[in-house]
């Protein structure tokens, strides 16, 4: 089977969505925004052996490979449209394209995109997905905005099984149904997303863990800004505390990634469109940019989860 | 190094185009359209050891990336707006990186795009580029509508040179400037592409060489259609007659890859609106789907230029 069967077999599919005018299989494809909207754009890996197992199952490749592109769009308040997938295959085992396909598809089904492009290559397995959303023009929530006097939300499940679960790949715990489901079964937050347009100063998705991405809306804060945390109100995966004890559950909720949560600041008093939950509060500049119960970090929380150790 | 501060130092540009409302640096970018206008958007890789040579000049990698890329919008019709760009590094050698990026940019200000957002991973050398234009709504050139009647068209340079190189490559030929140049510097056909909106009745740009890019023309032809083709019409890239032979010149001409030349159906009668080369001409459906100076072809130029060969 050569590339342009391999891509008629299992990855060509008519779109669904009216705005994709051509879908896979010309040149480019062409995607219409309703007029005042614009588009949204990102893209993001899946490399074996680096964001997953190198002996990764199809359909937690397929999950985790949509999961963290579509909450790029999440984090700007996106709808999602359509997305162009760029795949590196070790060898042709039918088995695996066929199920990794079948679960592609039936996500982009869910999340409402259609698969308008992309192409593939023989190497190492790995993944590279362009996602492509709209905004009403004006409207995308950036990371810049976050300002004194706001409250810090997470929207999404709970923080640190998708770390915890990487304990479970290691053999160091033994498996957990729910910490399996975080790391394999990423969910985007796309409705939290669109709610907050208009209502969040700023907004970042979890994925280098909770402290590496509150520190870049810090990094674009506007005016002088610290952040206090209130260890209690996090929202912590089942059973972390149980087995690693409260302070490595933080740990791994503070600074494990692919957590997939949306992180916003929204100015105290507003009404919060969607259920989320408050973590903190921004106040003006102190020493310490984040204080968790009034002390600072550690320096090594700061630093976040580097994808590549 | 971490794969923030290399994003910042080599990476992070501000954006030139008016179009890009958000550049690099956020969760993704925002871009907006003309009215009237809808997005083209593709994807591409560069594989090291594949599309070009393991040891790979940091400036060709750069340009072969941005051309082939770029040459999906040209085939389109379309206006470059914008591109990411997903590299995969093997180590972090500061001169590599710095000379790729330098020319990436450079490029990327000439053929007037922007660099909007990408990510950087550890790995074998490879970059996955997602390129972004814009054409006047329903005015994109497709591979469909190639008919009886027509006749076929070339844009661009010459054919046969980059594929010729891939001999001096293996060591089986002395180096050619020029062939070296067609494989180094492809030279996406933008503005021939733009002029050709409204004119052309099908486009591709040649990638997997001319016999195999025309059977997709003829795929999607309109109606039963095939093509006579004459050898006396095609540019050949300098020196490949003296080299190889008329015989073995043709067939890297017909079935080489990587000229990035557009090869276009247009009505016999129509005023072309740019330089071009007459090749050939579209004929109801014969036994044979094209034919060169009155015979049918070698089963094997119909297979085209495999990149993975």
């Amino acid at each position: 089977m050569n590339e342009f069967e391999l891509i008629r077999t299992y990855f060509q599919r008519d779109p669904l969505d009216p705005s994709v005018t051509l879908g896979n299989g010309d040149d480019a494809a062409v995607v219409s925004q309703h007029s005042d909207f614009e588009t949204v754009v990102s893209v993001d890996s899946v490399i074996a052996g680096r964001h997953v197992p190198l002996m990764c199952p199809p359909d937690g490749f397929a999950a985790r490979l949509l999961g963290r592109g579509l909450s790029d769009l999440a984090a700007m308040g996106a709808e999602p449209q359509a997305v162009l997938l760029s795949l590196t295959l070790p060898t042709l085992e039918p088995g695996w394209i066929d199920h990794f396909a079948s679960r592609f598809h039936q996500l982009c089904v869910r999340f409402g995109v259609d698969l308008i492009g992309g192409d593939t290559t023989k190497g190492p397995l790995s993944a590279h997905l362009t996602v492509l959303g709209q905004v009403p023009k004006g409207s995308a929530v950036t990371r810049s905005g976050l300002k004194s006097g706001d409250d810090l939300w997470l929207f999404g499940p709970d923080l640190g099984g998708a770390r915890a679960y990487l304990d479970v790949l290691d053999g160091q715990q033994p498996d957990h149904e729910i910490w399996a489901e975080r790391y394999w079964r990423p969910e985007p937050q796309l409705d939290a997303g669109v709610s907050l347009r208009g209502v969040a100063s700023a907004m970042i998705d979890v994925s280098d863990g909770l402290c590496q991405d509150l520190l870049h809306l810090l990094d674009h804060a506007v005016g002088s800004a610290s952040v206090k945390l209130q260890s209690k109100l996090f929202p912590l995966c089942p059973d972390l505390v149980d087995r690693f004890g409260q302070d490595k559950a933080l740990e791994y909720a503070l600074t494990g990634g692919d957590d997939y949560c949306l992180l916003a600041s929204i100015r105290g008093g507003v009404t919060i469109p969607t259920r989320g939950r408050r973590i903190g509060m921004v106040v003006k500049g102190e020493t310490d940019r984040i204080l968790l119960d009034g002390e600072p970090l550690p320096d090594a929380w700061q630093l976040g989860w580097d994808h590549s150790r």
